[in-house]
């Protein structure tokens, strides 16, 4: 067994490198360096480098469930000001990095899924429980007829989130958070329209 | 003067690379070798990985606006209906590969925005271009009245394409129409609502 020491360095910094520089632009080598751990540690604890890419989405996850839990969980507020609540957080974090990297799981999505069919099927895993979160408050919202049922809760849910992750793309390349202002702004109200029926 | 016959292949096999497997992951060795070019002449026809980058997305690019002038550009149709036609041709072409590589401008926002400042800088004006494509016929749909004035043209564009990307990387991730579907029945008219005003 490798000492547990060793692992959590190179998930910690390899979850910098990667978020910032991409998959295939992070090599084995150069995390393991990021991580001051040998280069022959690394596969001691991942059988491969997609393997890697999986712990890396669950300790990227782990921050989004706690996002979710302090707002679409947050059982004090009316449902629908509890999405809203989520999304102004993460446009307030997107800002630290000045929209740089945006978001893991969506930079992913776009880079390795055609090659990586174990990120592929982790990221589904990832997206179904984000999507339900997201629609268990707008289910909600809907029965206290805050919220149209003008689609089923979870397709709503899918288009926020698929939505929220298309302007953060464009707040990557603008360098800019006017695509997630105009989210929350526009978008967000579009889908959810307010009122029963 | 290299031969204008070894760009060409470079750029070719390059684009079919970099959409399946990601910018990090196509080592220049292997774009030459799928084009059948020496190594060498990589760098005699691009200063930088960086400008192969950029030459990628101006050739990818062609095919936007191709497939926008044959659908947006489409003057013998209402200006609604050549929106709606542009999203039913882009689901169409989507499920020729099972949406495994979606769309290499949205795949290279994800990737190499943090780390290209060439390539950022260039996928910003491609981004501006394809968002005015769609706010033309926006523009005239909502001067018409068979679009509500709701937001700006430009935003209502902009956030089409930024939930199409969105829809595209769910895509990607579930290798499925049916995000792309969902698009197309409840987001787009959700933000293009019918109607004057």
């Amino acid at each position: 067994m490798p000492k547990p020491s060793t692992r959590e360095p190179l998930v910690e910094h390899g979850l910098e490198l990667v978020h910032r520089h991409g998959f295939g632009s992070s090599g084995v080598a150069a995390i393991a360096a990021a991580a001051g751990a040998p280069k022959g540690s690394f596969y001691n604890h991942f059988a491969s480098k997609d393997a890697f890419g999986v712990a890396l989405l669950d300790r990227y996850f782990a921050g989004v469930r706690a996002a979710l839990a302090a707002t679409v969980g947050d059982a004090s507020a009316a449902p629908l000001q509890r999405v809203h609540a989520y999304f102004a957080l993460l446009r307030d974090r997107a800002r630290e990095d000045s929209h740089a990297r945006g978001c893991l799981i969506g930079n992913l999505s776009a880079e390795v899924t055609p090659s990586s069919e174990a990120m592929r099927a982790h990221l589904a895993e990832l997206l179904d429980e984000w999507t339900e979160a997201i629609a268990g408050a707008v289910a909600e919202a809907q029965a206290a007829g805050t919220v149209r049922a003008t689609a089923p809760a979870e397709t709503l849910a899918a288009l926020l989130l698929d939505g929220w992750q298309g302007a953060l793309l464009r707040a990557k390349v603008e360098r800019s958070p006017a695509p997630l202002d105009a989210f929350r702004a526009v978008l967000l109200p579009s889908l959810l329209q307010a009122g029963p029926g």
